[in-house]
């Protein structure tokens, strides 16, 4: 049986990135792919059980040191890796994942200021060389993404945030799309949910599909 | 101002490291030393909330896998380490800590099987070069120490863990203190608490004591 393909969508607040996770699944079941949806931080029972604390509802406010909420966020992503991904793609089920561990260096190293080494230290222990075969990074102005996600009544600790994080945010993804050409795309995510959904469908043909 | 020195007291279940860290909290400050006397998992507001996340209270039952079990308690230490150990060291203060980051080389990696070197990645990362200028490691009998637990009602998930778990974790901190005779001492812990006490106090005053 052919191992599954690892997707994952990635980009700020607002970018539509669960709207595109559900629509690229429906659009690859009806390929007759088995897929499962997840996203982070989350996907596993432990790792929604640290979701809880990191985003502050356990206990403690959340304003965690910048290299504790990486390990946190690893931690999570290590637990969603090893029970929730890998036994997926094993089984020849793809995995789209609404965030993975881009988010965390674009929010914690790009965004807070974490070193890149931390992150690659992490990375290492926590993934063993798992990446995805492909990331789709939304792109949209963060005022504009900001307020979609205002107005969907979603918001949390990081859409409080400042207007400069979030540029940093921003400039953090496009670094990392631009660095892993062969892995991610840089998609406009300004437009209609139909037109986003059938761009990425056109690269997931191309790229993925037999 | 002189910085102020760093005792970790580390060993299995039952071995007397509460009740020794009081003792020795109590005798420093008879001496004038100003004490702050902690703990892990724990130790600051943050990593309190990943405790209880960690010992499965938190919604999920704590049968982590050993990597994100790991990554837990680095995230914890760091916070520890970043919101109450550093401030206090620097402020002159002694640090007196249950437990360090040697408990989670003897548990996840001697106990459990986690390979060192991804302890090594995440120590580095979350302690940046910190390290205890003395650790005290209590040595007993696993079943004494955990008979002793068992009678104070002091019951967790580690120790409801097989023999052969226990022995691999003695095993760990004898290698541990071995390893490092300038850092550790391994004392018998099991004499009375006032002979241990005593024992404790004659080595920090012959290596910390001016």
């Amino acid at each position: 049986m052919a191992r599954g393909r690892f997707i994952t969508l990635e980009g700020g607040e607002g970018a539509g990135k669960s709207t595109q996770a559900r629509r690229l699944e429906a659009a690859l079941v009806a390929e007759g792919i088995p897929v499962l949806r997840t996203r982070e931080p989350g996907g596993a029972p432990g790792a929604e059980a640290i979701r809880t604390v990191l985003l502050g509802q356990g206990g403690w406010d959340g304003s965690w040191d910048g290299i504790a909420e990486c390990m946190l966020h690893f931690a999570a992503r290590r637990e969603h890796v090893e029970r929730t991904i890998r036994p997926a793609l094993a089984a020849g089920t793809w995995v789209v994942s609404d965030r993975f561990a881009d988010s965390t260096l674009a929010y914690q190293c790009f965004g807070q200021g974490v070193p890149r080494a931390a992150f690659d230290a992490l990375a290492a222990v926590a993934l063993e060389g798992l990446r995805p075969d492909l990331t789709l990074v939304l792109e949209i102005d963060p005022e504009a993404g900001l307020a979609r996600a205002a107005a969907r009544g979603d918001t949390n600790r990081y859409e409080a945030m400042d207007a400069a994080f979030h540029a940093r945010v921003r400039a953090g993804f496009r670094a990392i799309a631009q660095a892993e050409p062969g892995r991610c795309l840089l998609l406009d995510a300004t437009g209609t949910p139909e037109g986003v959904a059938a761009e990425i469908l056109k690269v997931v043909r191309a790229r993925l599909l037999p």
